[in-house]
């Protein structure tokens, strides 16, 4: 049986950004190993003045510039296929989540566009039903970025990228709401300091108990600290 | 009068991913304008065995494999100008968010350590003091894409690498805890759609009005959508 490629399209003024991060280790396998696949868009082939223009001034002024609507219009309809859902990166999008991102796993494949400068045109967004989602409550330089994030938490989760299937149970926000428990290895002792005892005790009803204590309080001290 | 260097160090197994996004448009001019400097550290080439193992079983039991405190010690070692907070990107982490970009962009520079595999022996990171910082409540493969996103917000903010102060003003989370508004440009009609008549009223008073409506509009929407 074959497996199924996920399809990601991604339209940015920076194509050469990627692969990037998404083309090493696991994920670089998976794209060597048609798991997924890359199709980049370079919004700026679809400008239509000899400036190759894909911003413009702001309606009702402000500082910076906004990608056009037309533009990316254009860009959009270059793409023959278009499966799964469209996302626009963006500091006015819902905030990114692991349930999210298992959702998104779930998609034949994924549009994503890079706002860069003050933004896009939101008539673009709207109109194409463009998911709006933010990786969180800062500010980047670009899309491409998030987008980056985004698709790295999407595509470990397809089917056989990661190598056991293992590794997906026991991490933070994947089953639980707690973080992840310390870990520790060789050598026993560094610096001085060994690892915390229970640990080589060999005893795993206890190493999972105090596991989970450390789980709950690590869980307690970051949120606390927000 | 010249401009102070901001200087970042990375450790990490992927050096080849950096500068990345880093290193285009304003960002990249600013690495190339020494507003900033990048020193890449390989954590494999100071592992110390024939098959350059950086990483070892975890104690206790569980799947995946740690990175190895001596291996990071020997690397962090290697760096002898080491100005700034040392930051490790972990899901453990204390949530990024734009106050804390702000306080590091007043650092002298930033020295990232990014994690890969389940996780990096918590003694190195508890003796040496690192900052632990996780960019949202989601799982990536590694902490090079959070460096690249902690970077970009930081960087950004240091003076003259965006090209007017104005753009850092409006901006989701820098001033006030509103999302931004929703930004248009020409042409004034696409696809029959119109952009909101305000904006082209000329009316400076109605339009900040608006725009103060549409943000608290949106934010209401984002956050009960969580």
């Amino acid at each position: 049986m074959e497996n199924k490629i996920f399809k990601v399209s991604i339209l940015t003024l920076f194509p050469e950004i990627f692969p990037g991060p998404l083309g090493v280790s696991l994920l670089g396998n998976a794209l060597q190993n048609k798991l997924w696949e890359l199709n980049l868009i370079n919004i700026r082939d679809f400008a239509k003045d000899r400036h190759k223009s894909v911003d413009d001034t702001p309606y009702g002024g402000g500082a910076g510039m906004v990608m056009k609507p037309d533009v990316i219009e254009m860009a959009l309809n270059s793409i023959s296929d278009f499966p799964g859902q469209r996302v626009c990166l963006t500091p006015r999008g819902k905030r990114l989540s692991q349930q999210k991102v298992k959702k998104l796993s779930l998609e034949d494949g994924l549009v994503l566009l890079c706002g860069r400068y003050e933004g896009i045109d939101q008539r673009v967004i709207d109109y194409y039903n463009f998911d709006e989602i933010s990786i969180g409550d800062y500010v980047v330089t670009g899309g491409e970025s998030a987008a980056i994030v985004l698709l790295e938490s999407v595509l470990r989760l397809l089917p056989n990228v990661l190598g056991g299937n293992e590794t997906l149970k026991e991490e933070s926000f994947s089953d639980t709401s707690l973080i992840e428990y310390p870990q520790y290895t060789k050598p026993k002792e560094w610096k001085g300091i060994n690892v915390p005892e229970v640990l080589i005790s060999g005893d795993h009803g206890k190493i999972k108990n105090w596991r989970n204590k450390e789980r709950v309080k690590i869980t307690k001290i970051r949120k606390l600290d927000t």
